[in-house]
C-alpha cells in the first residue's frame, strides 16, 4: 500500500517541477539571467529517494537522498530540451541522469531511471561533469570525470582524475570506450571532444595536469588529436588558452561547454579560477578559435563572462559557477546551462550574434592596471563625446563636472 | 547615435544613486548601521561600462564590466564627503575613483573619469585599498598597495606588494612619489600615513612582512619614521599592535582607517583576521594611541569593534569586512566607511565621543575563557545588583529564574 504523505509530497513536487521561470532584473547586453535555478536536489523524482510502500517506509522516510543536482551536459533532440545532469547522493557519490524540457527554461523532468553506465573500471570511485558532443560521425558522445583513489598518496583523500568515453544514439542505450589516454599528462579532467573532425581525427581539449606543467608547459586548456575513438591516445597536447598572472585564470581554468559554432569562430565559454581569503572562486570566461582551425585562439575579451550573483554565491562549495553544456538552436537562441556553488543547475540565454559581438568587441585585457584605466578612459570619453554631441550630457552629469 | 536601451539603463541607475539611506534596527550603542550599502558595482556610471554609440554597440552591450567597488579611502573637503573607492573590473584589475556625497550616507556618485595614476612602475600589475590623509604640511597623501608578480617564485600567481604614495590638493591632479622602502621588511601592505609630523618626520603605520617575521620579530602594526616623503625610508619599524593568540588577530593584522585624532587619544580602526575551516575572517578593532607619541597604546578595547552582519556575511571574498577610510568632522561626528567581502561598500556612523568612550571603558582582553567568564560575571553582578536595588529584576527576569 502507497504511504498517504506520498500525495502530499508528490502536490509539492508537481508544483515545483511545473513552475514557470522567466527573466530577471539582471542586464548586460550579453546574457540573460533567470529568477529560478533550472534543477535542484528538489527535482530529484520521489521515487527515486522515498520507499513509497506503507509498511515498510512506516514514517514514510528517505532512504536515499538526494543532496544536489550540478554540472550538466546539454545537448538538443528533435526540439527537446536534455540536460545530463551530475546528481549528488547523499553519500557524495554522483552519478548521470537526464531531465528533459521543452522550454529549456522550465519544466525540467527526471527521466524515471538514472544512466546506467557500463562498469569497466574497478578502481573507479566516482563519475561526475559529462560533456555531451553531438558528433560528425553520428554519435552524442559523453565524455566525462572519472575518478579514482590514488593508492601511491599517503593523503586518504587524494585522487586520480581520468576522461572517461561513453556514446550513445537516445541518451538511453550508453557503449562505454576506453578512458582517453594522454601520454604527456598522467590525468585529465574538464575534457571535451571537439563536434567535428579535425584534419580527419577526433579533437579533444584537455587540462594537462601534474607533469606536464612541471616540465615547463604552464598550465591551461590544451588541444590534441586522436585517431581511433574506441581507444583514444592523445600523444601531442599544445596549451590554447594559458593561465595568466592577476586574471580570472590565476590558479587554473579549464574547458565548459562544448564549442559553439558561429558565423565565424568557434565559441568556447569555459572557466576560470582564482584563489581568495575564503577560498577558490570559479567564474566563466569566453574565448573564439578559427572555424577551420578550433585550437587557433581568434578572440580573447577581457573578464570574466559569468561570475556568481545573489543566491548563486553560496551552496556545498561556495563562490563557484561552472558550465559543461550550451545548446545552440538552429534559430541562433544559445540556452547555458551553469551550476552554481556545485549545488543547484541555472540557465542564462543569449545569441550566436551575441557571443561573436562580445567576443570580437570586448576589447582583450592588457594585464595592468594602468593600461586597464587607459582602455576604460576611451570608452569614456567617446561615450562624454556623444552625449555632449547630443546636448544630453548636461542633465545627468552636471553636478559632478561643477 | 545613443542606443535606445540607453534610457532605460539610466532610469534604473539614477533610482539607485538617488536612493535615500536610513539607519538599520541595529543597535549597540557605539556604531549605527544602515539599510543600504553606499556603492556597489551598480553604483559604476553606465558611461563607464557601454559604448553608448548604438552602431558600435548595436545589442548594447557592456564592453568593459565592473565586478566590485570596495576598500575606499575617505576625505572630508568643504563640506562634501569623498570616496576614493577600488574599483575592480571584469578583467580583475582595481583602479581608483572618486565618488562625492553630500550626506556621507546615501546619494554617492562617481566622477566621470576614474583617476589616472601616474604610471612609474613598469613591473606594477595592480593598485589597491588607498589610505587618504589629510596631513599637516597641506597635502593629501594617498597610500596605496602595488603589486607586481613575483618573478623570483614559480608559482603562477605569487605576488610582491610594496606601498605606493601620490599626493594631490583636489583629488584630481595626483603627483607619484617614489614607493616607500622599509628596510627591514621587503613588502608592505596595509601602510597608512599619520596626519601630524611626529618628532619633526612623516609617520607611518606598516606591517612588516616576509622576513621580518622569522626574525623573531613577531607580526603585526609596526610603525616607523621618514625624513623625505618625496623618497620615503624607514629604517626601522617597531611593532605597536601585535597579532595574538586565539584573539580576532591571530592570523594577521593590519592598519585600517587614518586615525582619528580625538580628545584624549588617536583612534585607530584597525582591521584582525582569523583562521576558519571556510577560510579566513575579517573583522574590524579598535585601539587608541597617545596624542603626543602616536606609536603608545593607552587603550585596547576586547574583541571586535564590527564584524559582517546579514547581507554583508557573503560576496566575492566571504566573511570580510574591511576599512581603509574614515571621516571625523569638526563637530565630533566620525563616518566609518566599511567594505563587505570585496564587493560593495558600506557606512557607519558614531562620534569621537562615543569611539574614546568604547576604547577606554571596554575592558581589555584576558585571554582565557575562564578570566572572559568571570569578566562577565562582574558585569552581570553588577547590573542585577542595580535591577534588584530599583526593584526593577523581578519584573524582567521572573521566568528565567524560575
Amino acid at each position: 500500500m502507497i504511504h498517504s504523505r506520498y500525495y502530499t509530497e508528490l502536490d509539492k513536487y508537481n508544483q515545483l517541477i511545473k513552475k514557470k521561470n522567466k527573466k530577471s532584473g539582471f542586464y548586460n547586453g550579453i546574457i540573460d539571467r533567470y529568477e529560478n535555478p533550472v534543477l535542484t536536489r528538489n527535482h530529484a523524482p520521489l521515487i527515486w529517494r522515498y520507499d513509497l510502500d506503507a509498511e515498510r517506509n512506516p514514517f514514510f522516510m528517505e532512504r536515499l537522498g538526494i543532496n544536489a543536482v550540478m554540472n550538466s551536459g546539454a545537448i538538443e533532440i528533435n526540439n527537446k530540451f536534455y540536460l545530463v545532469a551530475r546528481v549528488e547522493g547523499n553519500d557524495r557519490k554522483s552519478f548521470f541522469a537526464v531531465a528533459e524540457s521543452s522550454s529549456g527554461i522550465d519544466e525540467f523532468q527526471f527521466w524515471d531511471y538514472p544512466v546506467l553506465l557500463p562498469d569497466t573500471c574497478p578502481e573507479e570511485t566516482n563519475v561526475y561533469d559529462m560533456r555531451l558532443t553531438k558528433h560528425q560521425d553520428g554519435f552524442i558522445y559523453g565524455v566525462f570525470c572519472s575518478e579514482s583513489k590514488d593508492t601511491k598518496s599517503s593523503d586518504l583523500s587524494a585522487a586520480v582524475a581520468a576522461a572517461g568515453i561513453v556514446r550513445t544514439k537516445d541518451l538511453k542505450t550508453w557503449e562505454r570506450l576506453d578512458n582517453l589516454t594522454t601520454l604527456h599528462s598522467p590525468q585529465q579532467r574538464n575534457v571535451v571532444l571537439h563536434p567535428e573532425f579535425v584534419d580527419g581525427k577526433y579533437a579533444f581539449y584537455t587540462r594537462p595536469m601534474d607533469g606536464f606543467i612541471e616540465t615547463g608547459n604552464g598550465g591551461g586548456i590544451g588541444f590534441g588529436l586522436c585517431e581511433n575513438i574506441a581507444h583514444a591516445v592523445i600523444e601531442e597536447e599544445r596549451i590554447i588558452s594559458r593561465r595568466v598572472y592577476h586574471t580570472l585564470t590565476e590558479v587554473k581554468n579549464g574547458a565548459g561547454a562544448v564549442p559553439i559554432k558561429g558565423k565565424k569562430s568557434w565559441i568556447h565559454i569555459a572557466h576560470g579560477v582564482r584563489n581568495t581569503a575564503a577560498g577558490l572562486r570559479y567564474v566563466l570566461y569566453v574565448f573564439a578559435t578559427d572555424l577551420n582551425d578550433p585550437s587557433k585562439v581568434i578572440a580573447q575579451p577581457s573578464g570574466l563572462f559569468l561570475a556568481p550573483l545573489g543566491m548563486e554565491r553560496v551552496g556545498d562549495v561556495s563562490n563557484v559557477v561552472f558550465t559543461n553544456g550550451a545548446i545552440a538552436r538552429d534559430n541562433g537562441e544559445v540556452y547555458l546551462y551553469y551550476a552554481s556553488c556545485d549545488t543547484r543547475m541555472h540557465v542564462a540565454t543569449t545569441t550566436i550574434d551575441q557571443l561573436e559581438d562580445y567576443a570580437f568587441h570586448t576589447p582583450e585585457d592588457p594585464l595592468r592596471s594602468s593600461e586597464c584605466v587607459l582602455q576604460r578612459y576611451r570608452i569614456i570619453h567617446d561615450n562624454l563625446k556623444l552625449l555632449e554631441d547630443k546636448g544630453e550630457k548636461g542633465a545627468v552629469y552636471e553636478n559632478q563636472l561643477g
